[in-house]
């Protein structure tokens, strides 16, 4: 079910690095030699491309054609470039929302998020190139159609984006259990940046340390564990409620 | 992937109705005549069960068994006797939280939302007998097993679970983009049953004609709409800070 548009052929995938085009992921068969292999693992290289190395029988599944050894999965929406999209949001607006998700990989789960950013107006979400969940069928069909509404952004790494974001003025706000305050005591009438964490082991530690603030929803009952899609819903619109307060 | 437990057999199946098994839905064979099917339908029609009458084609797909035309689905959990969980739980709570699920038809929604319910100490889930998403191993695994924490209840008719609620001293709260206030600017710290909507349709208007309340929450942006588990999040997360600002 998780159909992205695929791109196969080494001189094909080139161009649509060079055309800029989003490329997701590139698969190169492992062991290929070659100046043209070489060339594109260079310019993947340069763009920060996410490439693995695979036997010859998973470029097979991936398409029937000629792939010459190459495969590359080409994300369906354009992204957007981080500091461009920081800058004129920062510029255009007193308290900007921001969403990064800290290796978010389930691409239902991610849809979700995007539906919900879409209805609370988050002005961005950021991510990071290697680990994410990837924007494919799925990810459209759970986030309704929002994946063409909210502006998303890659970046090489997470811990840079909240570098620039509070240097920019953006207050960073880590979503985590493992915080002592809950999201009613915290304050979203400023720029925010809000970090949810992976499905499985929440957010780094790099990341939680570098967080201006963490906070938590309440928990009842024994089964102390919300869905990150959920969680994240609670928190954007605990922002909209108290800016709406204002 | 929607597995259930599947019993086949006249006889095992008007067994487990005599044991009181949670018996999902019944599928006879379109046709077949006797005494013995006839009681299987009498006691049938005595639970409330859903039957369906299907081409034996079909009964072939829910068993490789010899099912003697009669294959019926079991539930995984029990469910609640409605009455007595409403009075046990207003007898000893002061302000209990209970919610109602219109039609809901998506496992996963049911399943999302039976986690989030056992994490804000939902006190009741009210489903109807017809129409409602069943439990399956879906539904446990997206509610991570909180199934086995909620009670769940099923009832013939939610317009009949409305009304005992509401003589019962519940506050009936449907949430509905219909609706002109806020969720933000109703009162939570009373007893309220919580009703929302199918996936598709949303709230029936009988149901929403019977509620005492009407509330929705604050929509940005051009995709004005949330997936049924986020926005039941969102509505019980306010009743849950409502509360413990009490």
């Amino acid at each position: 079910m998780e159909q992205e548009t695929t791109i196969y052929g080494i001189r094909a995938i080139l161009e649509a690095l060079e055309a800029n085009k989003s490329v997701d992921k590139l698969f190169l068969q492992r062991g290929l030699q070659g100046s043209l292999i070489k060339s594109l693992e260079t310019a993947a290289r340069k763009k920060s491309i996410n490439t693995v190395y695979v036997p010859v029988e998973k470029l097979d599944r991936l398409t029937p054609h000629n792939h010459q050894g190459a495969v590359a999965t080409i994300s369906p929406i354009e992204f957007a470039d981080f500091e461009t999209l920081i800058n004129t949001v920062m510029d255009s607006k007193k308290n900007p929302l921001f969403l990064l998700l800290d290796q978010l990989s389930d691409v239902r789960n991610f849809g979700a998020i995007i539906r919900t950013a879409s209805c609370t107006g988050v002005d961005g979400i950021i991510i990071q190139k290697k680990g994410a969940a990837p924007v494919t069928a799925d990810t459209i069909k759970t986030s309704a159609g929002a994946v063409f509404n909210v502006p998303i952004t890659k970046v090489d790494h997470l811990k840079d984006a909240v570098y620039y974001l509070q240097g920019s003025g953006v207050s960073i706000m880590a979503a985590t259990e493992k915080a002592v305050d809950l999201v009613y005591d915290k304050d979203f009438n400023q720029p925010i940046g809000i970090i949810m964490g992976a499905e499985d082991v929440g957010i780094s530690p790099a990341l939680l340390k570098l967080s201006d603030h963490q906070a938590k929803l309440p928990m009842e009952g024994t089964i102390a564990s919300l869905n990150v899609s959920v969680a994240c819903s609670v928190f954007l619109y605990e922002a909209l409620r108290q800016r709406m307060a204002q």
